[in-house]
């Protein structure tokens, strides 16, 4: 109805069985095994890459990355603990959280009593495998239920990890959509972590279908999606792209977007950015478990993105918060935990909030002195009786009082409480009219 | 007890019986219909001219008023439904609500098929007519209780609505309290309702007889007092005062003052004004029932009075908030709905509230090093025990400590709990005790 | 660890047995008959400078100290009431609340009816004696059990106030800590109460052990401890100090500090002064019965110092806020009421003020652009399993992110909810591996 990008798409994509989309590309990651670097990330970038034009990118073992150096690649080929009959009691090919990630290679015979020393449980959840990693401290060991473990007896063990460490590459994925200016949304999930079907092959498939949605979308912002394994990943693209860190003005870290719970928002250390305030608003209006947390140094790549040096707007959505849920970080974290009805609504919230961002204007009243008339416009409805009639009526209303060149349609959702969706609307419909200009932008 | 113009009269209006001399107002204005336009209208700006020195305004029909143009008046002589014998079943003459307010005539018989599409009840209140209007559509109708309706049986009645619209004026009242400043206070009451006694007969009466006590009153503000119909009305009198819109430093819309509950104040689109803080006070210490709303864009003339071009400090005054009680636009808001000791009090926030304006001041104390020596000067009371003189004795440490040309007595009143009008007392005792002196005003 | 001058005494002084320490000075400073001047004054004084090196100082009477003059001394010796046969039914020497304190003398016979007129009870607690003044009022009178007074027969009694009035000084007592810069920390406790330990032999005793062993600390700030009567005393050592007061940064006054309630801590003026939030950090993580309140000019000494011609930031640390307890400012407030273990807490808090002022810098982040790699360092506990570990990890996490430069500890500490003791620790540990810089001080 108007001239500014973005806003005519207001709306149209329309995503049905999004979720079933979503979690049967999960499915697809769920059986890999991730590590920091090594083939299970670029085999997975390779699946995302079906549906994006995926760049990868190789970071050199050893290249310095700010206070960092990137890590050797990991093979990881077998991994085994056998009994004195031969009888594999632990098998990575079973389970990939069966190996430490990131372990030593070794190939060894040892009593039990040694052994166990490298074996890691949960002994208040005996039947799930933990996920444990050891990136830096050069250690090997094994993960395993620990009621597998209690029935274990005494004797020698026949002790394999055929893995091997050697020099190579980070690898990590990013797709550029481009709009009309260089403000830019960034949009992150880690890549780095083997079997967890929420943590994080949900934020990689919703993200990598989203991403593929919004191609078809003509938008105002440039957008950033990045598939880069934890922490030093991030870092390295950072490190990549210091000329163009200025431009992201927004920013979400996913993961753990395909259980019930949450949805769960944390701040980006800025605390009232943009994102911030437009999450807000999305959590507010979802109605009962949503959360919104302040910012902690504790998490995913917003450490990095929020560090001081950077201090981007990012914030983190998850829908149950990560170590909050018993699956966490175990064998439980399967495909059954996550349901392709949460990863439609974490989707939905996602296009929520890039909705905003793209949809976000300064109106002004072109008749500011008292209400227009609407009902000579035909702007009320003729009987006025019904509900959503009067809804989209204190919408005008509200659009109208508050179009003085200083209310964005945010701040207008803020103040007024009514969703920033019927504010658009609204506010449309009177520019139609030549009842608002949009304010200058300087 | 000092020079400030405004203070020496403070707490000197004593208003014993003022609710019940409020109600016997109201009462004579009740059974008036009053419209948009019309004699209704003068007829009650002739009452209210019986106390005040009221102008009377007439702005000619189809005066362009910003985005609107003044309507035709509206004529109503008698209207009425009367079944195949003659017998009138709805008829204006017992109730002015009967008829579609700003009706559209008709003369005309008809099967009740028909005629039903023109009748207003409310069936969860079988008993009561409500109340109806169609200023801007063309329509006709009636408007009766639901009880009725359905006791009304197949044939053909005679429909009659005995009015015209012609050209003629929209007409407004205006009384005028010159004070020594062109500091003004807006105090606007509804003009367009028939007879309904809270909305706002309660209003119109409260206002006028407030107007008549203040004009005994040496005031610093000047006053204006508006009796105009709703939305077009107040916009009428703003065009034809836009260049002292800007001395407008205090207002409120004043409606349904006359039921027992709230008081509900409705903050100014400024939210943070001098009244709102004042209205604020006056509410937070009133006791149980009392309510402080945000301003929205829903309600009386204070949608006008706050809109962007205009953004005027000026909330709204009301006991039980409009649309939340039963009684609300239909035939129960009468004579018995409202009450003398709630309009007296209502009578008494809105006077309170004057007192804030005329008596509020910045002190800066004449010993800022300490506390002054109280006791020698006769300001402790000789025993101390009782509850008062312990009371003024903290209002006098409170105006003591923040005497510092930063905190008017309102500032101090927000900051310590207390009442304003203690710490005014409070202030205006160590004043002629030579403790104070009032701040600079620039 | 680092070369700012405070921080490396940071927890050096361990302070063993410290309450039993100070209810044993208090102990002492208990009998004593002290009033707004005189003798009691300096008796106490002799003995607080058997631990510290306190001058004494004496204001003439009659002097002009701001609004006040300094009253004359008052001298008491004896004072009874006896009856017919000669018995001392009140009697001075068996506890000095039972003279109006600074009372007027008398040596008279009088009926009971008479005699009734001068005698102050409580009758709600029946076996305890009130305390109570006359300082400007010229009054004569005794304090008593209601219990005792109800059993008074009717006939003549003997009544005796050998005291006088006469020309001397007022007194107080000065303590100095120099520190590396004149940042002064003012901790003041009033001297003037006779016979109650709470209030205040409790705060004497505590700042002036505090003080000793503040003498064996390298400090920032300096120091001064103020013990003087209250409001007159306070305002004499003010209007002697006028021109070190702008240097005066920080500041308590201590009073009942030896029960078990609280604590409760009153802010200053200011609301939110430096102090202010440091007593606000460790009152908040104190755990239940800790309070904050906002100012009022109602309590001791910092009225004087935080009226507005001075407005210094002093609040006011107690443990039951004065004139909540059914033991204060009667003979209940005795030795039995104050507790080694309560003092001993009340110094701690104290003291973590002191280290808080002290130790808050402004940290700046040597890398900061993402999280620097701690484990690299051995800066991550090797197991990390210990949940010791774990906090100090976020404490280093919280200290890195928000090294800014605009950020000292306390805002840290404050942001993070984390003590600031540990992010204290945090940034001592990253400074001495060179992961923070100072921040300029401009």
């Amino acid at each position: 109805m108007n001239e500014r990008v973005g806003s005519e798409a207001f709306g149209a994509v329309v995503d049905e069985g999004i979720g079933e989309e979503i979690h049967a590309l999960a499915s697809r990651l769920y059986p890999i095994c991730r590590s920091i670097t090594g083939d299970g990330v670029r085999e997975t970038l390779a699946i995302l890459a079906e549906h994006i034009a995926l760049e990868r990118h190789e970071v050199p073992s050893g290249t310095s990355v700010f206070d960092w150096t990137t890590p050797q690649e990991w093979t990881i080929r077998d991994a085994y603990i056998a009994d004195g009959s031969g009888r594999r009691i632990v098998d990575f090919r079973k389970h990939n959280l069966h190996v430490l990630n990131y372990s030593q290679p070794i190939r060894a015979r040892m009593a039990l009593g040694e052994l166990e020393k490298h074996i890691h449980t949960l002994p208040e959840q005996p039947e799930r495998i933990p996920y444990r990693t050891s990136y830096y401290a050069g250690n090997w060991g094994f993960c395993m239920a620990h009621k597998a473990f209690a029935a274990m007896e005494d004797g020698e063990y026949e002790v394999v990890i055929d893995a091997e460490h050697r020099d190579g590459s980070l690898t990590y994925g990013e797709y550029r959509h481009a709009g009309a200016t260089d403000e830019t949304f960034l949009l992150s999930a880690h890549i780095c972590h083997p079997s967890l079907a929420n943590d994080n092959c949900s934020g990689l498939a919703l993200l990598t279908l989203l991403a593929r949605n919004l191609a078809r979308r003509v938008t105002r912002c440039s957008y950033r999606f990045l598939f880069a394994p934890g922490t030093v990943g991030s870092l390295a693209w950072l490190s990549r792209n210091e000329d163009h860190v200025a431009e992201i003005k927004h920013g979400l870290v996913v993961s753990c977007v395909g259980d019930g719970g949450g949805p769960t928002y944390k701040r980006s250390r800025q605390g009232n950015a943009f994102i911030d305030r437009a999450m807000a608003h999305i959590v507010e209006h979802f109605g009962e478990g949503a959360t919104i947390v302040d910012f902690s140094p504790s998490g995913y790549d917003e450490r990095q993105f929020c560090s001081p040096g950077f201090n981007l707007p990012v914030g983190l959505l998850q829908r149950s918060a990560f170590g909050t849920f018993p699956e966490y970080h175990t064998s439980a974290d399967n495909l059954d935990f996550i349901r392709p009805e949460h990863l439609g609504t974490s989707y939905r919230i996602i296009m929520e909030a890039i909705d905003i961002v793209e949809g976000d204007w300064t109106t002004v009243s072109t008749n500011p002195k008292g209400e227009p008339q609407l009902g000579r416009r035909g702007l009320y409805a003729a009987l006025g009786g019904d509900k959503a009639a009067a809804q989209a009526a204190m919408a005008m209303l509200w659009v109208l009082n508050l179009a003085d060149g200083h209310h964005s349609l945010l701040a207008m959702a803020e103040r007024s409480g009514l969703r920033f969706a019927d504010l658009a609307r609204a506010a449309d419909l009177l520019y139609a009219h030549g009842l608002l200009r949009e304010a200058d932008r300087s």
